[in-house]
């Protein structure tokens, strides 16, 4: 498939997903979003799993091009957007998407194409945190790594689930501490 | 309705759910669990949604329970109990009950009734955790609490949707570092 329809059936699917979530969304839905009709959807994807599979597949992609792009900050600088960036506090509609996002990662238990997905995309994240905590000088990054990003996870999940915004500031302070506590400079005292 | 009957439907829901999950439950398949058939659960429930809305209920029910069970420990020894459970490492059923859970936990951004019985439910944990930290001498223990809930249950969604019981011991030694790094006294050295 071309760059350009490809681009265009994916932005169609994250706002179709934002609107009505996993469970009541259709191919039909996604074409009310996109100026060029079904058919064209339907040419490049058999059915809705096909294109989800594909959807997550973008996800992945777009996660890595926004960590590229943050790579020129100062590691602290980068922490404080990746934070806000995982908590969904930097635009509305992020919001709405974390509520598709947990729909789909229910069903990843059950669908072995889904759980891959959600694998890649999760190692990726894990990567780049890994990464940035190891510029930070964070003793035993991958561990503390693995555990900020369920941290941030289970967070945003137990948040979205009751359409409670609040706590997500604090809980980016309390990961801050943690992260400042887990710097070995720090602890020379200790 | 009285408590065997209500228990009996509660059980044969829990195992019906274990097995099948939440998309693929129904009255019928709840009813196999269950010695006295279909028609006892539609005289107690008019669908699978009240069924379901009951069921969240007695789970907060059974978390208390089980939170009052582990009172006569020691705080520390409460801590290791609490977070074995909540990692569902002490049985194999627990780890398919988790799938479910997600399943379930997912269809509370868009069904206000199933948010209100997870806000319940978030709310008991945090004040057993927060409990156990205060009596730990952990410093901030509400906020303390929330982070490592937060931090449990995002580990369990990332481990149990691409079926990987892998990491879960790792976090939970994670997590007491975190929790003795704020034990007030382990401070007045720094």
């Amino acid at each position: 498939m071309s760059e350009k329809p490809k681009q265009d059936i994916m932005e169609a699917t994250f706002t179709a997903l934002c609107k009505h979530g996993y469970a009541d969304l259709s191919i039909q839905k996604i074409a009310d979003e996109f100026d060029k009709g079904k058919s064209l959807i339907y040419y490049h994807f058999d059915d809705k799993e096909e294109l989800m599979l594909a959807f997550l597949d973008y996800m992945g992609e777009r996660v890595e091009e926004t960590h590229e792009e943050l790579e020129e900050l100062e590691p602290d600088e980068r922490l404080d957007k990746l934070l806000d960036m995982a908590l969904g506090m930097t635009e509305e509609e992020q919001w709405e998407f974390q509520k598709a996002f947990l729909e789909l990662r229910a069903q990843a238990p059950r669908s072995p194409g889904f759980a891959d997905k959600f694998e890649q995309i999760d190692s990726i994240i894990l990567e780049y945190m890994e990464n940035t905590l190891e510029e930070l000088n964070v003793e035993n990054p991958g561990l503390i790594a693995d555990m900020l990003i369920s941290c941030i996870e289970g967070s945003v999940i137990r948040k979205v689930s009751i359409d409670d915004k609040k706590g997500l500031e604090n809980l980016k302070n309390s990961i801050k501490g943690i992260v400042e506590q887990s710097i070995v400079e720090g602890c020379q005292d200790c």
